[in-house]
């Protein structure tokens, strides 16, 4: 078999000059003198290391630490993509440090410059609310370091994303509603600016065509989807009149709505059903339980993990970029049930 | 008391110039111009004040970065104390890592040594359940950087303790069963191990002993408090016969013992009434909704956060380790009023 390029140890027995030397050498260490690493770098070149060096650079300059970068801790679903994510890092020996964004840009740009300094080997991320320009993810990128988007998707080149498929899901969820006789049904949705609920409003406008209901622009209610917004969307809801049906795009806003509601004396699902979306532990706890969608949030830790780990140890050029849909299940509980 | 070695206080009072400026000049910030550094500088040398120059070159060689070392992100008494923790350090200009250390001692050293690696300027921890020796602790001490422990009290010299008093809210838990008319009060116990749960073990036997009732070492039910621990914990107290009351260290337990308790058709709280500990937000929401110790978590964090600041801008050395216990409260509900 023809070798196709020269090899640290092609350059060490060249030079008579031990192999770890060489990689020292090559990695620019501070333990190796001027004058040897000229020796080498010379040797290196003619030999045609050229090519791999970049690699081997970032190779054996590791770590051994990988940042997960999330909006927000304290929600169940990225503790638990979180969760996936450790287990399939811990078993390659890496360790994970934990960002939060709080949904600011500014926090994540401070976050990326930290990881950059930290020389974190690759990051997997959920992007916050705000981050419309990837510049800051570009800079880390640059230094041939890999990415891997979940849950919010993100159209960064030459990266990974690891998602439910979330037109499908919202799609599911408001022809649920439909099926239980619900005619006029609004949708708690996120900024449009993020593509994911860009996404989710596209598969809740995808079952009202479908079932030939109205799409009503006023039905569409945008916010932060906190529960001061759940609450505040679920007002103007009332007042509106007529809604029979409400798919929410997270179970924060959705079961802060249905506690307004119930302070108004609205009843659920009678006379408002309510859909939420990622099967948060209290949603199966309430009175009344909310039906929602189920993300397989420890799978897509699992998978984001796996695929970072593999773009870190291949040449990040050579490599497919592909994105993952992971499957995801409408769960009917009783806030949807009419019938 | 004779002084050993010069402070930044005596170059204060020598120059005339005051306290802060000194350390931030000693600690050769911006802040500080050229000409008044070298005036401290060179009375620093004259007085003695040298042989701290190790300490103070590693605090110029700042990251603005902090950790967070905790057994897990998913609960919500951690997730609050790391907002507090975040809202504070942002403040101040620092970034905050945060590491899981999944309550097992040998994470949490691995966790360690990347801290170390990564030269945050501080750490903030609550220990592992696993966690009774400190030399993984000490190692990162030795570099002069602080140490803050919070919620698991661990007596490390020279660091601070950010902590509630758990003797006297364990006492309160158990003292309201008694006035509830409860005379045989199981406790689910964490390990003994670890000095949050002697102390919250300590509080209960308390209050048997001042009401003069039976301390049963088979009431006690040590564990790691877990869903699956507080089930078995549950099952073991029905096979006792006769325990009217229960006081858990954690909710996570006690919720999981009223769900068997309900599925052995026993009534919570007129056959057993039950006491949780953190007031996490289920204990709100579930049926019966559960009596609980509630705990500043905001505010631990906050405070954590700012007195690991103050130990990191001042001489370590010089300063008063303090611990700090904050309030907490009986959150009283039904699972525990049988009056």
């Amino acid at each position: 078999m023809k070798k196709e390029r020269a090899t640290i140890h092609d350059i060490s027995k060249a030079l008579g000059i031990d192999s770890s030397t060489v990689s020292r050498a090559l990695n620019d260490s501070p333990r190796v003198s001027q004058k040897t690493k000229g020796l080498i770098i010379k040797k290196a070149k003619e030999l045609g290391y050229q090519r791999n060096s970049l690699a081997s650079n970032l190779r054996t300059n590791k770590t051994h630490t990988i940042a997960v970068v999330i909006p927000r801790i304290s929600r169940y679903f990225f503790s638990t993509v979180i969760a996936g994510i450790e287990e399939t890092a811990h078993e390659a020996g890496y360790n994970v440090l934990i960002c939060q964004s709080l949904d600011s840009i500014d926090r994540e740009k401070k976050i990326m410059s930290t990881l950059i300094s930290n020389r974190v080997d690759g990051i997997i991320i959920s992007i916050s609310m705000e981050t419309t320009d990837y510049k800051h993810l570009e800079a880390y990128q640059s230094l041939e370091k890999p990415i891997i988007f979940f849950d919010r998707p993100c159209f960064l080149k030459n990266c990974s994303n690891i998602t439910i498929d979330n037109v499908h899901a919202s799609f599911m969820a408001t022809e649920h509603l439909i099926s239980q006789g619900c005619t006029r049904i609004a949708h708690l949705s996120g900024s449009q600016k993020i593509e994911l609920y860009r996404q989710r409003q596209k598969g809740y406008m995808a079952a009202l065509k479908k079932h030939n209901l109205e799409a009503n622009a006023k039905h569409i209610f945008e916010s932060g989807l906190s529960e001061e917004d759940g609450m505040a969307s679920a007002k103007k809801i009332l007042e509106l009149k007529g809604i029979d049906g409400v798919v929410s795009a997270n179970d924060t806003a959705a079961i802060s709505a249905m506690k307004y509601f119930k302070t108004q004396g609205v009843k659920v699902p009678e006379d408002i059903a309510v859909v939420g979306f990622n099967n948060d532990p209290i949603s199966a706890i309430i009175e009344p339980s909310l039906t929602t969608i189920h993300q397989p949030a420890f799978e897509i830790g699992k998978m984001a993990s796996r695929t970072l780990l593999e773009q870190m140890t291949d040449n990040l050029k050579e490599q497919q970029i592909s994105s993952t849909l992971l499957d995801s299940e409408l769960i009917i509980r009783s806030s949807s049930q009419k019938k």
